[in-house]
């Protein structure tokens, strides 16, 4: 018989709440029993998505982790970037795991966290004890963690493609350009003039050049990964569609870090042995339309003789993947079950 | 302990096929033993849809009824119009029962199915025999059936707003108008220059306005629940996105038979009762993103005082309720599964 | 030598006036003299569009009438439906003619204007000078006005498919259906829930079903061309794309008016003589991309014998037809000019 | 009085074709004598492209030369790459001028062609004489012209935001990293599996990554500014929209080639002074719907402080300047008109 856990969603009715709902939903082994927003406080949460009529209904309670009912064991942190520090410390006294899926305790250097986010982290006691949930990198950490920071979505489109070559110590960092692409939900849920559907539509650009703030997280990853120092290159771009991030990277290898275009794809398939959602694609490259709606990070690789460069080109679904999927892959984690569990998603 | 039954889906790689095998990945009692395709037979499923990696490892196997495994009891026909009808005889004689998605089997005059089709029906005597497979008005003859005619996408939308009111005698034929709307993959996969992207993209247009082939089947079924004959107006239109079905159908209510919105509300859900995939929406009406890739049909119903005129707005996702995801709930009915089985989907 | 009218724009940073802006930038006979805007007086327009950059210099005014340079011969106002009323006297004070682009001026019975609009016409006693400006009908009024209202972007639609059956006293009103779809833009520039790009892409929806308040300017026109009252229902929908507008529109003739499909193009044919912007399409039916950008109407007919409707199909681009372009073909009007004078554009 | 030159398209009915048509209705000082279509020879271009009707009689002629009228002075080539070349010879020994949209006549080296394109060059004796068309680097060689080779839609954009530095031999080549987006238009007119509307809206990916046919044409041309080879990394992605390419562009300069962003800013001020169509953004960065439908190249220059590499964003629209606009501007120069005739177009 299953046994089945009570949890809880702080933030339901953005768009990582609601995907959160989306796949819990299926999930074999917990229970939501919590549900809060701010902004739609006493409404049911079907009147605010009227997508989920019929599903749930569950009506939306304040953002008042004291009133998150007793035998709740853990709890999704969905809320705007800096409200989450602050939520945490109460969770925590009362023995509730955290899975915070903001920014907020992704870096371990408060002070960089105070300068790219511009403002001071209102909890820098509890960075030291975060744990990054990138499951594939740090499975056994995250098993005993009370506080997991949930990666973000560029940041896990960026790592499972480099992860590889910087635990081997390949990579020529100096070299490193990651050209990253996203769609429009990685903005979140607030209209705003740039995501109006008229302005949004039909167009293409670049933004935050040189300062997006998932730049110091991709880096502070990746040198504990490479163990020495990594600067990068990292520029987002906006594509006209709703999920998806496709990232390509540009490196050179390390002088004596010669592979063939076989070896480096034995290096990653034994890196990523057991892990069933990183896929390795080999004939065709990553699109993002492979990887909607499921769990699945897929990876491309490619040489480019003329120029000695490797290309890594990867596909998430930033909501998924990117988001609320890797969030409930950290939560089977930590409540001892099968990583896919609930995450047996065929992408459509 | 869960029974599982062997099925075999006939036509894999359209847009039909790919949403059977993607809907019955998560179904708990059944197991596909068979899947064909003509213009890929021999080749890996993941290689023709590259989404599928690390999902299933299943060959694609050419059409050829005979070489269905022994074992197998029911057969999904996803193959074009026209091929359908030629694949039937064989499989029931052989005691599978046979879901037919295309429109072969749909009318039950073949002199009907000449005219809108344009050919000859090559099986006109198995006509009688095919239950037409939409559950929430044939349910108990569905669950007897040997060969079911899965409804059209556009009729399952249209059928299930207006039943309760057929079924109550109630409308005045004469006065109705269906003007439905379809995102693209209603089309079917084959490239075309209408739907090419740049030219299917920021466009909108009717077609095939006067003569749908899809007329026939809706006015057959409506005929078939009011005990009268009906002709209606129905004309199609083509929406840039890829799934959904909208459908907003005017009429007039007969003489005496009126109607405050509240009984209709009233007639529609106890029609409905038990039947977990129509949702009434009531404060706000359907659009097609609260049902895209879900099994839902959402109803609204207005009326309007100044001309005496009830509006209907219904929604579906053409390929789940429009077609694979009514296929399996076709399939749970003959196979005495709750009709939800699989089929728990929340739309996103 | 060309004489050069002096021009104003009250509201130029919205999509109508924004499409005023591009229009005009190719006019011969026109010199733009004032732009207001009342969000971003100060800066120069190409800082809030980029777009323009290079194209123009102009730096916006504060909405002050009393402002426009002398000489201003003629002014358009792009205002919010409201504000536009308020701005109108003024300008008239100074013998500037008014062009106004918003509702306010549509509608000849202030009583209908306060109960579709919810609230009450500030200058009724202006409601009897205007002209409605829909040139294919009121060409020789429209050249003598000094206001001008510029008709809504369904009605313009609607009506054009309508008046040669209306004028000709053919219609059965009471058979009347106008379900209309429309591109984003109509909506306006302001960020809203429903218009953000991944709630608003990938969905079909109909709004305001029974109550919109394009509503009363159809009737009221389709009134004055049939000499009878009439009501219609009319029903707009939303289509995830930025520009266009289709209106599938359903009537019965009245029981004497037989028309065959040819004598209703010869009707058409011969209504729209001399009409530049309006085409009469027989082979195909209007889609809207056949009208992005351009001043076209494109009209499709079609004649239902089974169940004796007409289906009149009408395509406009609701910035260009719909709003700026015929704004601009009025302005031809008033200062003397050919109608299509700077109007020469290819639809792409 | 306007002198009014005759022209002629062969290919008219391809999306550059159809562009040319477009640009060409607006051009005050030519006429368009022929058009040709392999596909849709002796129809109307009305009913291959219903957007034309009422804007166009024309008919359309098979791919003849000897069938050109006498007195057409120029000729576009807007025929598959490998059919121009060949049409070209005829072209130029009846004294008409040839501006040729093709790939065929951009590189210098037919060995270089013959590998990259796979196929021996039909006429490689003219590729000494073709002038590789971008007006802004080559204006006087294309005045004097009797063969123009248009630029492909990716070198345009990159070129531009390239040359002031390679111009100056600031560039460190081995750095230099080229990422491309385009709108799916590039592709062309054919329909097929990947620009399918359901597989193509919602989507991003790169394709031909290290191997595109752009590739040599930007190394050429960059060669032949820098005055040293080149060698450089191009990789071209799709975007689900019609129009637009945006490049990202990362480099590194040489040792002792310092800049700060304002002298940058000079560098490209001063490059182009004189320059019509390209635009320097500074406090925005380029988006490709500011460029829509226009002939504009909107460069933007960022500086990466902790890298020390400068980030070059450019957008165009692929059909105007990155083909058929491009290609009205080289025929102005062609014909000593001002570069803008016909080609003050407003980005919509």
């Amino acid at each position: 018989m299953t046994v089945v856990t009570k949890i809880a969603i702080l933030g339901a009715t953005g768009y990582t709440g609601l995907e959160l709902i989306r796949l819990l939903h299926g999930h074999p082994a917990v229970q939501v029993a919590y549900l809060s927003s701010e902004s739609a406080a006493g409404l049911p949460l079907s009147k605010v998505h009227p997508q989920l009529a019929g599903i749930t209904d569950h009506v939306l309670e304040p953002l008042a982790p004291d009133r998150i009912p007793p035998g709740v064991r853990l709890a999704f942190l969905a809320l705007p970037h800096g409200s989450s520090a602050a939520a945490a410390p109460e969770l925590l006294s009362r023995d509730i795991t955290v899975i915070d899926l903001s920014a907020d305790y992704r870096l371990k250097d408060p002070a960089l966290y105070d300068s790219w986010y511009g403002r001071s982290h209102p909890v820098p006691q509890l960075l030291g004890q975060a744990v990054y949930g990138l499951p594939e990198l740090n499975a056994s950490a995250i098993r005993t963690a009370s506080l997991v920071a949930n990666p973000g979505c560029y940041p896990t489109s960026v790592l499972l493609a480099l992860a590889p070559l910087a635990a081997r110590g390949a990579v020529d960092w100096s070299s490193v350009i990651i050209d990253a692409k996203s769609g429009v939900s990685g903005a979140g849920r607030t209209p705003r003039q740039d995501f109006h559907f008229p302005e949004c539509t039909e167009n293409f650009k670049a933004y935050r050049v040189g300062n997006h703030q998932h730049t110091p997280e991709i880096e502070q990853e990746l040198a504990s990964l490479a163990g020495e120092a990594v600067t990068v290159t990292f520029t987002p771009h906006l594509v006209p569609m709703v999920r998806g991030i496709l990232s390509t990277i540009y490196l050179k290898l390390k002088p004596r870090a010669g592979f063939s275009l076989e070896e480096l794809y034995n290096l990653y398939g034994e890196f990523y042995r057991g892990c069933p959602f990183v896929r390795l694609l080999r004939e065709v490259l990553p699109e993002t339309r492979w990887v909607r709606g499921s769990n699945f990070c897929d990876l491309g690789i490619r040489l480019e003789e003329r120029t000695g460069r490797v290309i890594l080109v990867s596909a998430i679904d930033n909501l998924v993947k990117g988001a609320s999927g890797q969030a409930v892959q950290n939560m089977n984690l930590v409540l001892g079950l099968p990583q896919e569990t609930g995450l047996s998603l065929v992408p459509a």
